[in-house]
């Protein structure tokens, strides 16, 4: 089983067999997990290098667990305590580490955009995308399918809703992507000043502003984060508002005849874009996505290397 | 040799037949820490993450080194680096990081309490408090002890004097905890702005503002650091009369008639709680303190690890 | 084979013989970095420190790589992230983590000197010099003179052009006390603002302003970094006239009758004091310099660790 590609940039890319090939790998990796030793000597003698341009606490956490597990060998680099600041180009930064026969590079940058641009004057070294600008988030959309296939079985023909500023968020666009390829059907809820204008025809999903019959409609709700520096950027007038006419409450689960099923990439704004009482309940698969996140990561990892013994 | 609790939360909450178990477990890593190889396979695929809401140099170091010298894999967390900034909860933090399977959290926090909420509501992950505000510093008053044993071969009966800021020092809480509970006896020095009213009765110790005196009746004098942002606070006026007060000097110890054992948890500030001649003198056993640190912490994340073979 | 020191404080201190079997232990790490697999276990158990007290990117993850790549265990310090703003000396700092049993430290601080200072006090700790203020950086010296080799065949004779700010550079003294010491003859070239006034007697060096003839002169020319910093100090006016005046270009480059070997230690400020095409011509030896900085500081760590087999 072998990807078509050398990197993960985006699921836009991707073929659906690749995907299919992640999830089931990541579901071999899912058993390990559950094993009292968690590690496997997949990836020794690799070396890998999470390059983070942006700050981040569970993306970054995530993929190392996932190198350690491995047995890859890690090397941090964050911007802040680089020589960012030194005017070096991206280019020259990544092409000076990669001398140092680094093997893989894990990336997150502000700037969309910024892993393709490596990928391709790179083209001998894995890169994988960990969130880029309002691009991408690749990994993040593979742990959401996983999280929903755990639970439904199958992607085909189930009904994703997410929820909230689709406009800025990466997660969203790899969620429509992969939701898209996987037969799945997609709609998407929020202000209309958060919603873009052309999405229903550009990607062929419905857009709902009720969130009461967004709801009513779907399996699954993905509810997105509110970046709180937003607000007051005439996008949306208040946290407050926001909560009452797109936060997810346990009052609107109740008024839908159905069980849905709940998630939320993380950070949780509680009392924002989701109610306390809905992110702890049976209903909420959150924490799952979060330990989903670690054997996507390591699938990811591993089918990029070009070994050829999966070694668990 | 079993721990009656699942958690390091503080002194106040251990058994005396704790106490000695982590002390003598610690006397065993001390031994493999004289070793020219000093590393053991005694947490091979144990998962620890270092929490560190509050900076520190040596106690995350200290943390570090006995994870890597006991075989752990060991991911670090810095407050700064992270999304704390992006206003989830400690809990929702801690949930997340949990459910990347990882088997201990190591926390540094500026909030008194915060480990003992975390393990009220993670019962089933082992938790190390590596100071929590003014409550308490565990390890750094285990890791005294241990000194202390080291040298005098018992705590039972001896006398201890704790000088400097005990309103404010976690290290003298644990301290005096431990102390008690294993039969020392306890005296408090410093300026009485530094001193809490109720100590006395509270703990049953001794109060006593000449710092000559209580030099004179101890026989270990520990020196707590004094937190230079502290004066001009009206606690105290300036460094400068703190050290004429309150500084230990060769000149106070040369007009006691024997030979005290001088301890300080680090790091010190020469010249103000403690002068150079007094820190770098045979009687001082700081660097001790340590090296004892690195032990002690092995012992600690050994035995609520779990792991019933020492592998040492 | 084995050093005449126990630290690497700077190539001012090292006799041509430790020079050269640094080099020769380095070829050997060399080619274990052309194999599959990179990982040797030449420092299984050593555990190492890397103390940075100024901010860097290449140089501190070419250490820790070469750590990893000979299996020791790594403890990255940042001053940022230290107690230093606690007002605790240098020395007691050291002496506090060497005291947790660390075998060697990797230093890199503003003050010249400061490694020295170490040495001097913690006699029995390999200390290796990773910068230090304007004062020596040995190991860019090692992987330049190990870089021309590579190319030349030796140092012996050759003719070593440097090139910018030789007044603030620690590279530019590493490099000119390494190479008069193996025999190469040595120019620098620069605004005479930014060249010491002492340093042809001084070094037996030479001097030429006009870098046209300069290059004429050289087999290879070792481009340093401008500091964006120190324009608009008087020293010089604007980074546009620096490149004109002495910039590395390609029009200069076709002006001299042969082909010359460039270099610079990076991170390069492209069109200041070296252009695109030149940094990206065959001639350029920018990025294997870094490839060779991970296997000289192999040989660097594996020789002032004492171990007897190399282990590769």
């Amino acid at each position: 089983m072998q990807l078509t590609t050398n990197h993960l940039l985006g699921i836009k890319s991707l073929l659906p067999k690749d995907i299919s090939i992640i999830l089931s790998t990541a579901q071999q990796f899912k058993d390990v997990l559950q094993r009292p030793i968690k590690k496997v000597p997949s990836l020794r003698d690799v070396t890998i290098v999470n390059l983070f341009y942006e700050n981040s606490t569970r993306t970054r956490i995530s993929f190392e667990l996932a190198q350690k597990r491995l047995s890859a060998d890690t090397i941090n680099f964050a911007a802040s305590a680089s020589s960012v600041s030194k005017g070096e180009t991206l280019l020259d930064t990544v092409n000076n580490i990669l001398s140092m026969k680094v093997d893989m590079v894990v990336m997150r940058h502000s700037a969309s955009g910024a892993p393709h641009f490596l990928a391709k004057h790179l083209p001998n070294i894995a890169i994988v995308n960990a969130g880029d600008g309002i691009n991408e988030h690749p990994t993040q959309a593979l742990l959401d399918a996983f999280s929903i296939i755990e639970h439904y079985g199958t992607l085909e023909g189930k009904k994703v809703l997410l929820i909230g500023d689709i406009m800025h968020s990466r997660v969203a666009l790899s969620n429509i992507y992969l939701l898209k390829k996987m037969g799945a059907e997609v709609m998407v809820s929020g202000p209309p000043t958060l919603i873009p204008k052309y999405i229903q025809q550009a990607f062929d999903i419905q857009v709902e502003y009720d969130l009461q019959k967004a709801l009513q409609w779907c399996d699954v709700a993905n509810v997105l984060r509110i970046q709180l520096e937003r607000q007051n950027q005439v996008l949306f007038s208040s946290l407050r508002e926001y909560n009452l006419s797109y936060g997810v409450s346990q009052k609107r689960l109740s008024g839908i005849d159905k069980e849905i099923l709940i998630m939320h990439p993380g950070p949780i704004n509680r009392g924002v874009e989701i109610d306390s009482d809905v992110a702890d309940s049976k209903q909420s698969v959150i924490l799952k996505q979060v330990e989903n996140g670690v054997a996507v990561r390591m699938a990811v990892l591993y089918l990029l290397s070009g070994k050829k013994e999966l070694n668990v």
